[in-house]
C-alpha cells in the first residue's frame, strides 16, 4: 500500500522502477568528467538544427527515444510523459516531444524539474494509472543565457559565484516492470524564499530550499543522512554546497560525509572556467541518467537521495525588483535485487 | 479501484470531490456576463500592487485563500498545490503562493493549465497520496499581452480572430471529503500540431487538440456526447468553436447541441470589443470556479466534460518560424448526491 509519510512525503507500497534512461549533452560537456557516462555528446551546440532552441528540442527528442529504446519496450507502451525545461512556455520540451503522440503533462520547476517529473511519474505508476511513463528534463547554455542574462556575443564577465548552464537532456522510463533501480518514495518541496536577489548566485537562492526538503525528508521517513550512500543535490555548485551543509548543520544534520552535487561533478570547474559549477535542469538529469543510475544499478551505491534544485528566476520579476525563490524535490532511489521483495 | 480507461484516460474508483472553489477577476471582466458569479472582481488591474505581474500574483493569493476558506478546512490540511500560469517561469503562481508553505508542483500547459492541475490533483487524491490539495491557474491581460504580443500603449489593431486574455484566477480544493461535485475521470491530452502559425488566431491553434482529446475521451469511456449536459472547452472563442465542431463532425461526433466555450461566455464579445472571445488560463478557471461548479452542485447540470485548451505560443519559437501547437485536457465533472454511492 502506498502511504503518506510525515508532512510532505509519499512511501510507495510497490515501488516503481526506472527501466531505461538516456543522457544527451553538448560541446562544453564533452570535456567534463561525466562525458564518458553519457549516451551521446554533440560537438554541435545546435544539434544540426537552426537555433539553440531547436537544438535543445532535438536533444530532448534523442534522449527520450534512446531511453525508450534502452528500456526494451515499445513507444506505444508509454502512457504519459512528464517533461519540462527552463525556457518560457517550455518550448524545448514541447517541440521535442510534439510528434510522439504521447499524452503530456508540461512541468515547470526551474532546475528542479527532473525531480518533479520523476516524482509525478513514480506517483502515477505506483497508483496503477499507467504501466510505463517518461520523465524528462533539459536545459541549454545558449538558449538559457539568451533568455535569462546577456547575449553570448556580449561576452560578459561572470562572477565566481555564477554557474554554467548545462546543455543536456536526461530522460527516464519509469515503469512497474522490475529492474535494478527502484523509487521508494518522494518528498515534494515547498517554495523557499530567503530574499536573495543575485541572478549570478543561483546556489545561494536554491540552497535553503534544498536544506528544507532534505530536512523534511529525513523527518518524514525517520531516517538519518547515513541511511544514504549519497545525498545528491542538482546544481548548487560550490557556493550553494557550503550554504546547504551549513544550514543543515544548524539543525544538527551532518551531510558533509556523503553529500554530492551534480553541478560540481559535471565540469572540471577549474580547468573549464565554469566557476561555481554546472546548473540547469539538464545538469542533474544527465548526471542521474548517465552516472548515478549506473552506480545504483550495479549496487555500488545501495541508496541515494536525489534532490534537484531550482531557482525561480525570471527576467521580468527580477527586473521588477523581486527576489529569486528556490524549490527542490527529493526522490529516494534504491538498488533492487531482482526477484527479491522490496 | 482506480483503473486505466482506454488509451489515455483514468476512471477513479472513489472519485475525488471539489469541496471549495473561488474565482477572482479584473476590471474588464466586471462588465461581462459572468461577473455576478465571481467571488471577487477588482476595478484595479494591479490589485493594489506595483505591476501587472505582482497584481496577477495577488489575484492568485486571494483565489487560493478564498477557496480554502470556502472549503471549511484549514490551510494546514492542504498537502500539495498544483499551479501554473502563462508567464515565463510561471512567476504569477510562484510569487502568489510562495509564502503559503505548501509543497508545490509547478505546471505549464498554456491555457489548458486548469485542466492539467485538476487532473493531477484528482489523481493525487484518488491514489490516497493526500486528503486535500489545491489546483490553481491564472492569467492577466496586461502581463500576457506584454509578454506575447505588443505593449498595450502601442494600441495595435486586433483582427477579429483574436481573443482577449482574461485577467482572472480560479482555485479549487480537491479532496476525499464528500461534496456535491465529484471528478469521475480524466483524459490527458497530447500535443497536437496542425501547423498554424498565426499568433492572433489561438482558436485555430487549439481546436485540433480539443477535438483530439474529446474524441479520445468518448472512445475511452465508451460514451456519446449526449452523456453530458455540457461539453465545455476553455477558450476556443468563436473561430475555434466552429473548427472544433467541424473536426468532430468529420468523425461523426455531433457536439453542436451541448457545446459551450468559456471564452465565448465570459465577455459580451460584441459590446466589449473582445472579438473572438476570452482566453488565458484564467478564462476557463474562473468560469469553472464561478459558474459551472454552481450549476453542477445544484444539480441543474448532472454531468459536464470540462476541457481547458492551450496554445503553446512563445515569442521565441514563434519568431524563429515555428508553429503554435495546441494541447487540451478533459476532466469529467459530475453532480453527486451526498450520501449516495458513486
Amino acid at each position: 500500500m502506498n502511504e503518506k509519510a510525515g508532512k510532505q512525503s509519499i512511501r510507495f507500497g510497490e515501488p516503481p522502477y526506472i527501466i531505461g534512461s538516456a543522457a544527451v549533452a553538448g560541446p562544453k560537456e564533452i570535456d567534463g568528467p561525466m562525458a564518458k557516462y553519457f549516451d551521446r555528446v554533440s560537438e554541435d551546440a545546435t544539434f544540426g538544427k537552426d537555433s539553440w532552441e531547436e537544438g535543445e528540442s532535438e536533444m530532448v527528442r534523442q534522449a527520450v527515444n534512446m531511453a525508450i529504446q534502452k528500456s526494451g519496450i515499445e513507444k506505444e507502451e508509454i502512457r504519459y510523459i512528464f517533461a519540462g525545461d527552463l525556457l518560457g512556455q517550455i518550448i524545448a520540451s514541447t517541440f521535442g516531444i510534439k510528434d510522439m503522440s504521447i499524452p503530456t503533462f508540461g512541468l515547470y520547476g526551474a532546475c528542479s524539474t527532473c525531480g518533479e517529473a520523476l516524482s509525478l511519474s513514480a506517483m502515477t505508476i505506483a497508483a496503477g494509472y499507467a504501466d510505463n511513463v517518461i520523465a524528462e528534463a533539459s536545459s541549454h547554455y545558449g538558449s538559457a543565457e539568451k533568455q535569462f542574462r546577456f547575449p553570448l556575443e556580449y561576452g560578459n564577465q561572470r562572477p565566481l559565484s555564477a554557474t554554467w548552464t548545462v546543455t543536456g537532456s536526461g530522460a527516464f522510463v519509469v515503469s512497474n516492470r522490475e529492474s535494478e533501480v527502484c523509487i521508494k518514495g518522494v518528498t515534494t518541496g515547498k517554495i523557499v524564499d530567503y530574499g536573495v536577489k543575485d541572478s549570478m548566485n543561483m546556489g545561494a537562492c536554491m540552497a535553503p530550499a534544498a536544506a528544507d526538503v532534505i530536512y523534511q525528508h529525513l523527518q518524514d521517513f525517520g531516517i538519518k543522512p547515513t541511511y544514504y550512500d549519497r545525498i545528491i543535490t542538482g546544481d548548487l555548485g560550490k557556493v550553494g554546497k557550503t550554504i546547504l551543509t551549513d544550514l543543515l548543520a544548524m539543525n544538527n544534520i551532518d551531510i558533509s560525509g556523503n553529500h554530492m552535487d551534480c553541478g560540481i561533478e559535471i565540469f572540471d570547474n577549474d580547468e573549464q572556467d565554469t566557476h561555481s559549477g554546472g546548473s540547469g535542469c539538464g545538469c542533474s538529469a544527465t548526471v542521474l541518467a548517465g552516472y548515478i543510475l549506473k552506480m545504483v544499478a550495479s549496487g555500488e551505491w545501495k541508496r541515494v537521495l536525489f534532490v534537484p534544485t531550482g531557482a525561480m528566476l525570471s527576467t521580468v520579476s527580477f527586473n521588477e525588483g523581486q527576489t529569486i525563490p528556490g524549490i527542490a524535490h527529493a526522490v529516494m532511489i534504491e538498488h533492487h535485487e531482482k526477484g527479491k521483495d522490496v
